[in-house]
C-alpha cells in the first residue's frame, strides 16, 4: 500500500475495493461511490474484447471494478469535473490500468464525435439522479443533479456510442422509471432486463438496475427484487453473495 | 343462494366473492377472473361520487368487487364479447346492482363518443396482456390477447374518458412495462404509483399494478414488491391481509 501514497493528495482517502487488489482514492468531503455503483458493476455482463464507455465516471469506481471482472475489456472513462477527473487519472495510474482504461476529461455529450459513432459494445453509467433546481453547483451537486448533463443527454450519447446490439447498463433512481424507460426507447435502446432494488423487504424500491439493447426487441426480463438488507437489518444473503463477487442475477 | 339459480345458464358456475355478499357467474371453460383482478380491486382507491369506466369488463369482476368497496361510486362496464357481456349483465342483475353498474356491450374504443370526453374520475382495466399472433379468436384468446383491442387502444380510450386529475388503475404483464409506461405518458396519463407483484420472493415480478393521473406531474411512488406466496409456498401475510380486505398499500 505504501507505493500508493505517492498518488494521494491532501483530503483524499485510500480504500481497498476488495476486488482484484484494486484500490481507490476518493475525497470523502466531495463524492464517494455508493452501493448503487457496486450493484451496477455486478449487473453488467462484459465480454472479452468489449469496448466500454463509462458516462460520468467520477473517480472511476465502475471501470476499476469492471476491469478486474473482465480483464479483456477496455474502457473509456469520461468525466467532466476537473477535480474528479484528476483523482480518476491517478486511480488508473495507481492500479496500473493505463492500458485498459482511457481517461477523458470531457463533457460526455462530446464523446460520440471524439470517440466515433457505433464503436462501443457497451455503455455504463451511474448518472446524476436528481433534477436540477438551481442550487449551488458544487462537485457534489454536479455528481447528483442534472447540472452538467440530463438523463436525456446520457441516453442520447449512449445511443450514438453503441453499436447495433450493444448494451447499456445503468443504475437510476426508481422514482424516475418512466423517464428512464421512455427515454431509452426514444434513442433506440430497448429496455431488456430490469432489477428493482429495495433497502429491505418492507421498503419500496428506490433504485433500478436496467440493461438495454441498441435496436433490441421489445419485452423486459425481470430479476427478482433485490433487498439490500433482510428483516433483521443485516445484509441479505443475496447481497452478501454479490459483495463476495456474484452477479446480481446469480 | 337459491334465488341466484334463475340467473344461471348451462356451463356456468356460481362463486361467492367473499365481499359484501356478492356472487359471480363465470364459465370455467371460457375465462375466469384471476389473482390479477383481485389485486387491482385492492389497489384502486375510489371515492364517493366517482364515475368509473371498466375497459374490457369480462364478467364484471372489477365493478362487482369495487361497487362493494365504494358503494357511492358508479360504474360503466364495457365489454365487447357478447357471451361475456351476457354473463356480466346477469351478474349485475343477480347482485341487484343495476343502479350502480351500467353494462355496455361495446367496443371500448367507442366509449368516449358514447359516454362523453373527460367525464370519468377513474378508469380501471385488466386488459388483454399478450400480443396477438393470429391464432383462432376464441373467447379465451380475445380476453388474453390483443385481438379486439391493443394496449394503445385501452390507453387512448382512458385518456379521452378521464377528466383532468382523473386516475387510471391497471394491472398488466410486467414484461411489457415499457409499452405500458411509455404508452401512458403518450396519452397524457402520467404513471404515479406502481407495485411489482412476484409469485414468491425468489421469482421475478410477473405483474405490475399501476396508477396514473391524467396530466399528473412526473415521478413514481413505488410500493414494496408484493410477493403472492412466501418461501414456504403459502400465501404471504400481505396477500392474506389483501384477501381479508386490505388495500395493497396497507
Amino acid at each position: 500500500m505504501e507505493e500508493f501514497l505517492q498518488y494521494m493528495k491532501p483530503g483524499e482517502r485510500l480504500d481497498d475495493l476488495q476486488c482484484g487488489g484494486r484500490y481507490i482514492l476518493q475525497r470523502p468531503d466531495m463524492f464517494r461511490f455508493g452501493t448503487d455503483a457496486v450493484l451496477l458493476a455486478h449487473f453488467c455482463r462484459l465480454h472479452p474484447g468489449d469496448r466500454v464507455a463509462d458516462l460520468g465516471s467520477g473517480t472511476g469506481i465502475l471501470p476499476l471494478l469492471l476491469s478486474a471482472r473482465q480483464p479483456e475489456a477496455t474502457f473509456d472513462a469520461i468525466e467532466i469535473q476537473p477535480g474528479s477527473a484528476d483523482i480518476l487519472r491517478r486511480n488508473v495510474q495507481m492500479n496500473k490500468l493505463e492500458e485498459q482504461i482511457a481517461v477523458h476529461e470531457w463533457d460526455l455529450k462530446e464523446a460520440p464525435q471524439r470517440l466515433g459513432y457505433s464503436q462501443h459494445r457497451a455503455v455504463i453509467s451511474n448518472p446524476p439522479y436528481d433534477r436540477y433546481a438551481g442550487q449551488e453547483a458544487t462537485v457534489h451537486t454536479i455528481a447528483r443533479h442534472e447540472v452538467m448533463c440530463t438523463l436525456s443527454d446520457v441516453l442520447e450519447t449512449a445511443g450514438k456510442l453503441l453499436m447495433n446490439g450493444g448494451k447499456l447498463y445503468m443504475v437510476y433512481r426508481a422514482q424516475r422509471l418512466t423517464d428512464l424507460l421512455e427515454g431509452m426507447r426514444r434513442v433506440g435502446i430497448e429496455p431488456k432486463r430490469i432489477c428493482p432494488v429495495q433497502p429491505s423487504p418492507d421498503k419500496p424500491t428506490n433504485l433500478i438496475l436496467v440493461e438495454g439493447i441498441r435496436n433490441g426487441g421489445r419485452d423486459i426480463l425481470w430479476l427478482p427484487t433485490l433487498c439490500v438488507r433482510d428483516e433483521s437489518g443485516q445484509f441479505s444473503e443475496r447481497m452478501q453473495r454479490i459483495y463476495a463477487g456474484a452477479y446480481v442475477d446469480e
